[in-house]
């Protein structure tokens, strides 16, 4: 509450809480500090609004995190997302590389060849695009997902592609093995309860108008809830703010450390969003793996000049190769 | 180019300019400047996307607008949306006001009644309720939409209301006057898309995880390139960075001023949100009109402190009547 | 404390509290709810600090604010501050205008005389310039302020003007009405105490790394404390996010109506750097007055297209006279 | 230009340029692009403002970098700041600790000699202390610099340690190595000219109002201008937004790959206020040192709960010990 709050307005914010079947403790000196006691998970933030509108209530703090199936506490041991026999999040390091969108079968299945070649385990590759612009080049769509399915049969490396339409979720898991929820759906209720009831491993990007820790985790669980285990988190950096140009957003490394804390899940860490510039992914992709990331996500295009892209820039197959021998060098020294 | 990019490196974007049928222009002297020429307007954002890929490219800057049908360079005139016999966007001042939520028949038809007797034109109520955690309330849905029908041909007042899923526009669009895209999915694409192909006027907040102005203006330009040119922007607050407490987000008060020189399209302006405290909507409200807003909307509930809400809070019946009045003693000072 | 804290990790808080001399409070029936008793202002901040980094501390809450003798709570009539007569915070509103650099004297003086025929009240001009890059225009210094007193004698308007070292506050001191602390300077603690010491009213801009406004109010505090009570805050605009080039900054013109619910401090709002584009001065100017803001400041100059300028535009004598006029026809609508 | 300029405003502002003694390139088509030429360093930052002024002027973009001394293309050989025979950016890994502040004699030696004796190479520790509210811990100031004398005496390590006022520069120099400027100060222009006047080794933070690299590069160049070379970067973390509570800051490791590329000087980085903390250090270390630090800078403390601390957390010696064996066995691996 408050200092100098009434009596009377501090009995109106108990007995809110009391017409609610809540307890109420009443604390400190100075201000007086009413603690709310046994308030329902479902009723939490509702409750929370409306004490805040309350006259004389300074702040409402809530002492629970929101997010329940997400949190390390409800599931002490490390999640491991199986995808066709390769295990994400049970230490070893798992690389998707690939090229923004599928363009050609020429440009999907060199990529696919080159990538495994040099150590990867999945292919990424847009068949839906999101792009700011409606004139931009959306995606081959239903011809990409096709390309895709060819690029695994040759390779045998399972396959990552973005879903941006409810509607496409069905479609898109006969093709592909983990469904990615872009950054800027993080927030797509919508879409959320869909490929949670899909069933299918989701690769969850951290984005959005508020794209706090919490946040991502409170998505993770419109995913979890469905019952649907089978998620992974994605840090693809944060908008930069005040001008800046040097990089397209700022990669949140810390978000490795924070998310193995506070969860089970695992995180894969995008440097190629994350930086938007080629010259940088090297030094952001050994960061992620000094920091404990279970993962890496690489744009790799056969030419990345003729790259159609949006936001990120890709390596070249020599690149690549390069980033993975010298984050290979590294794994050894962070075992403990 | 950068500071000593050889002849080579300049040849090399001239050529792939050429390879793509455009023009080229050497400019400079200490550093090279290259004007690309006939761009076509599909390729501007990967040709940009490319460019800035090359070797000693040192920044790529567009000259034009990524946006047209939403500029007022295009349609000079402001556009009036018609709603019900209603014009937004012709010089009159607008109001939209109502719950937050639809909660029940009682709370909505006497919200309806007082903001109707207080000068407001449209009510608004969500009935799908976007919610950061899928353990609160997401409102009545197809209830909801019957009881909003109820409350217009009660009062005649059309009705604004959002919409999630692309699945649920043809519902909505049968009920409300005026479908809303909330912040968090300014850059849902299918929606927009979705929304767009209805024909029905469209209340498109502002938002998403870069929400600048030129982002908003292309979010639109998804739902006017679809043919339906109902379109109306709303400003809702930017969230704000580095700790501040004492508003959930800042009201971006001068977009009223740039839409009005850059766009056709009406602008409303929403500080319930905007601010996320209802001791600060009036002088916000006030502050809105007078730098030319073409509307306001404004969350009303009968108990403001009992009101499920999202992030705003409700003004009572008896505030919302004072900030009616307090903006209406403004409006004839604005005229010329 | 988090979910699961054990008996020791509570003890040893309460422990911490104790060896301070300061009581506890247990509460909470899920998670423990540690509340501290009888907590020095002085040892506030410290001892969150520690606290923080306790095994099992979730998080530390400040229940009182940080801030006294800003507050509204410490002096709850609004303070006037008085400079030659004139008013500042008595409900008038007090319009400052001039050049951003002070140039030359034909350029100085003729500006003051049109602002004085306009109805401003106070002329700014800086003579000592913060710039980004030190190969920009610095300011002319003291000859500057020699030109400002000479514009202060033909006109009779006191003057405001920045200070950006503490070595200069007694130099300016001399020279001008009301020393300006600029928004990069807000958290120069040696600045705000110099400033304090001298006894002379300040405009103490928001701004800094992070510029919320509790951090706003410590550094009126840092003034207030050196006894110093004729302290005035100014709203300039914020940093704006993920890449907006439509303005410099967003205009925070709900801090009008903040600073007004928890303090007693006048509040100038500064159009002219908050939007950094001349063209939505008047727009914004309009807005603030509408909020209920103290005074403006407005960057005024005889030929703006060869104004040396800081990230503001300035309006000619005819655009500023007819700001002058709209903002006057609001005044009297926004009575009571 | 805009699209639609007419000749007259194009002529303008040729003229504009030509008045000044600029030459001026035309080209091309669908909107006019008007190229300056032989634009002074001085006066370029002078002339965007006032071209971005004049009609029809869409927008100003300067073709070259701001900053002159601080770039790699000045100055392309790595600058090695020497302090009392080590050397800093020269290939190793240099890393400074030691308490925020600096308590008691007792806390500061044995903080000295622990943190030597894990291999840290020179001394950090506080003796004035920007304090966002006046009602903390200020620091010890001359007694503290006495302390440090007396650590550096006793362990042979250089000291690093804040200066705030320009005043106090000389004293510092007299006591500490390499003068700190905090992030709050970092464009505190008069500080940077009195410490670059000094010669004494520099960490100058990034940070301000407006945080861009090209800023704190700017920052850099007031400082080397004053004919100081001795200048290291030191990357500390930009503030979150949007409501982020899991960490203070989001550190950017990026920072440490662009500031590499663009500029010769040394990059610190500050994983301790980076993310605020402690739990989050050691893997915010390895990051840096893997994406190529020059040196890190760590908080360290014999009982880190009762640090007087002012933002970041500190590990006790146990904690650094292990961060520090960690981080030794990545360094083999980055070699090439």
């Amino acid at each position: 509450m408050r200092k100098g709050a009434t009596k009377d307005q501090i009995d109106h914010v108990v007995d809110r809480l009391r017409e609610r079947g809540y307890g109420a403790n009443l604390s400190g000196t100075e201000v007086s500090v009413i603690g709310a006691i046994g308030v329902l998970d479902d009723d939490k933030a509702r409750l929370a609004e409306q004490l805040a509108s309350l006259p004389a209530v300074d702040k409402v703090v809530p002492v629970l995190k929101r997010f329940k199936l997400a949190s390390r506490e409800f599931h002490p041991d490390p999640t491991i997302v199986e995808v066709d026999g390769l295990r994400i999040g049970g230490g070893d390091l798992i690389v998707m590389a690939g090229p923004c969108s599928v363009e050609s079968e020429q440009q999907l299945l060199s990529t696919a060849h080159a990538v495994k070649a040099a150590g990867a385990n999945v292919l990424r590759g847009g068949a839906f695009k999101p792009r700011t612009s409606p004139y931009d080049f959306q995606g081959m769509g239903r011809d990409g997902l096709e390309l895709l399915a060819r690029a695994k049969k040759e390779t045998g490396m399972p396959i990552v592609s973005e879903v941006l339409d409810p509607h496409d979720v069905e479609l898109c898991a006969k093709y592909v093995d983990i469904l990615q929820i872009g950054a800027r759906n993080m927030q797509n209720y919508a879409l959320l309860r869909e490929v949670g009831r899909s069933g299918h491993p989701v690769l969850l990007k951290r984005g959005g108008m508020y794209p706090t820790i919490e946040n991502w985790m409170l998505c993770a669980e419109y995913i979890l809830r469905e019952g649907n285990r089978n998620v992974m988190l994605c840090e693809r950096g944060l908008p930069v703010g005040g001008g800046e140009t040097a990089t397209r957003n700022v990669l949140d490394v810390s978000a490795v450390a924070v998310v193995h804390e506070i969860s089970h899940l695992p995180i894969i860490v995008d440097p190629s969003h994350g930086t938007g510039k080629a010259a940088y992914v090297p030094a952001l992709a050994r960061a992620a793996v000094a920091a404990g990331a279970d993962g890496l996500i690489i744009e790799v295009h056969p030419d990345p000049e003729r790259a159609l892209s949006d936001g990120a820039q890709s390596l070249d197959f020599e690149q690549f190769g390069a980033l993975m021998k010298s984050v290979e060098r590294l794994r050894p020294q962070l075992a403990d």
